[in-house]
């Protein structure tokens, strides 16, 4: 990752979408919102025939800022290495956009949001999302850009999740779909990492039922929960490489402080963690990952009969959490519908957080499958 | 597992061994007690001569209570399966004794005991304790009874630590070593889970910097802290086979109470875990197998040196939390010095678990390997 020199900044805002006054937002749980906001941002230029749009979907703990500098920040969005000009994601070629998913916390509709009903935020009175309901907060966002057909939907990890929802869900408005160390459903294990770090959070007094925006937040709780999540995103190996038995300042205490480097990296990585994110919404987040699964419906084969899209799916070698053994049940899935698809297995040591850290591989074959997408599109 | 029937019973008590007054226990650390208190129990007769003595080390959440039952209780002790009359470990053969660990909460001294200089329990003025620690209080055990040499030293998980660690620390006193599901030192990503669970328990309110034994105990933290454990001790098979992503009473609630049938496993376990473990304890015997490296004095190979026991080292293929491979690593340090070593990986979907579960294959095991060394004894 490289940090973009201060003069080629480029600076970005995040806008918001609102639901049209009148409309309602109805989820999957059948509950309906009377508003919508979704949070977002977009990079390079829609073309007059609006056929250039790539949607991006972030992970649990991302947000619309996926690519550029705010204003006064030091550091890019997210997923910087990979949009911009000449990038995976060129912006001299792709009109480039992400959204907040809703149920977060960066700007889109989430219990940190304010009830209209009661004029204070939502908190555990924000109903229950999956997967598919952020897909749909999505697709009136590309609705009201007056995009047709998404060139591409890509996104790693939840995001990955999403981008599979698109290709279910809205067949006929993906042409691509790139899936990146994803999976079609959550397993008992991804379910019970999720579960500890949700009673993790719910354990903490200063949670109080969700209740605690005019309060002291449950920092603790979500602390730990990101600590937890933490271990799944890095490999054994990643971790042995990085901080191996090594003591910090070199001596052993006899103490319950953090001795090991990788307890303090734990701590440090949980601390800042809760600075920049809601507890209720890592509950909501997670419990639609939980939810997620797209074989609820029918055989895996059966779900992707009829998609149009062409596939790249993604994963890393020593990625534990969604094991590229995943990512080839989708790939034989979706080959058993003849669809075109490509799968890649990058080999890295990164674990699951490979997909954020490994941009080089990444921007090989995203830029190549983006392209080739583009002229089939073309060909037509 | 068969549960015993009521007739045939086997009854047992926990009892006490003091280090004579007057005398100190000195820690690794450099920290002495004054007083100290050995909680164990034994099956079988130790034979005139005493050379029939096996010891049995207990993992993290164990304790003296190995086998058989105490008075008023439906379920025997912790390796039952493994511990009697005919078992792997014959009583009618062997005696065979098992004591909780200094730092832990079922008798031996450790957070939850009396402080002698204060009236009031230790917390966290008790002193931190190591491996190497809680070996030589054993040994303190094994002098009193006047054994010389023990048959056999055993232990699944962190027992496998306080194997290898009698092994190495006492070689004239070990005929031979049975490490199962166990490790030569805590790897950056065990260390990580540990401290996880320590940081949910310090983050609960009643854990109160450790002295919470007048009041409300830090139930919510532990019961996190075990959670975290509970998932690395099953297998990504093993938790899929059992839960999937079944939903208990069949239903999607859209809610945060427990659902899937993982999610309501997970609690219980939390729950009835706090409900028979001391949260302090459960800071003082992770931490000291985070300090467990017998590499910390030089190579593996070289600590081995002049080691005279026999080995049998039982490692499990889904055993993602001490898995095989450090098995291997122990066994060819092993081999390096010619030592007498037989290793055997189990085909088993439980993952850390199946030390526990699998009394069958580990029966014929160890059955037959205590035979050949108390022959091997015999001859000399």
């Amino acid at each position: 990752m490289k940090m973009g020199d201060a003069r080629n900044r480029k600076f970005v805002v995040t806008k918001l979408y609102n639901l049209p006054k009148g409309e309602e937002f109805v989820l999957e749980s059948g509950v309906a919102l009377s508003e919508l906001k979704i949070a977002y941002e977009t990079y390079g230029e829609l073309n007059r025939a609006k056929t250039n749009a790539v949607l991006i979907c972030h992970a649990l703990s991302g947000d619309a800022h996926a690519a550029g500098y705010h204003a006064g920040e030091k550091t890019p969005g997210w997923w910087d290495p990979m949009i911009g000009p000449g990038k995976a994601f060129d912006t001299d070629r792709y009109f480039v956009v992400c959204s907040n998913v809703i149920g977060g916390c960066k700007g889109s509709s989430g219990p940190n949001s304010m009830n209209p009903d009661t004029g204070r935020p939502y908190g555990l009175s924000f109903p229950i999302i999956s997967v598919r309901d952020m897909v749909n907060a999505q697709k009136k966002l590309i609705d009201f850009f007056g995009i047709k057909k998404l060139l591409s939907v890509c996104g790693g990890s939840m995001g990955g999740m999403q981008a599979l929802q698109w290709a279910v869900d809205h067949p006929g408005s993906v042409a691509s779909c790139i899936p990146i160390a994803a999976t079609y459903k959550h397993s008992a294990q991804q379910i019970a990492f999720d579960e500890v770090g949700r009673q993790a959070i719910m354990a903490d007094p200063s949670w109080n039922g969700g209740d605690y925006y005019s309060s002291e937040h449950p920092s603790r709780g979500l602390s730990v929960a990101r600590m937890i999540g933490h271990i799944t995103y890095m490999s054994n190996e990643s971790m042995d490489q990085k901080f191996g038995r090594m003591l910090k300042k070199g001596k052993l205490g006899y103490e319950f402080t953090s001795e090991f480097e990788v307890e303090g990296y734990l701590r440090y990585r949980g601390d800042t963690f809760v600075k920049r994110f809601d507890a209720n919404s890592y509950l909501y987040v997670t419990k639609a990952m939980d939810y997620f699964d797209l074989q609820k419906d029918g055989k895996l084969s059966h779900v992707f009969k009829g998609i149009g899209a062409r596939f790249l799916a993604i994963a890393f070698s020593s990625d534990w959490l969604y094991p590229p053994a995943q990512s080839r049940e989708i790939v034989k899935a979706l080959k058993m519908n003849g669809i075109d698809v490509t799968y890649c297995e990058i080999t890295s040591d990164y674990g699951h957080d490979a997909f954020l850290l490994e941009s080089d591989e990444q921007t090989k074959l995203i830029k190549h499958f983006l392209d080739r997408t583009r002229k089939q599109g073309k060909a037509r």
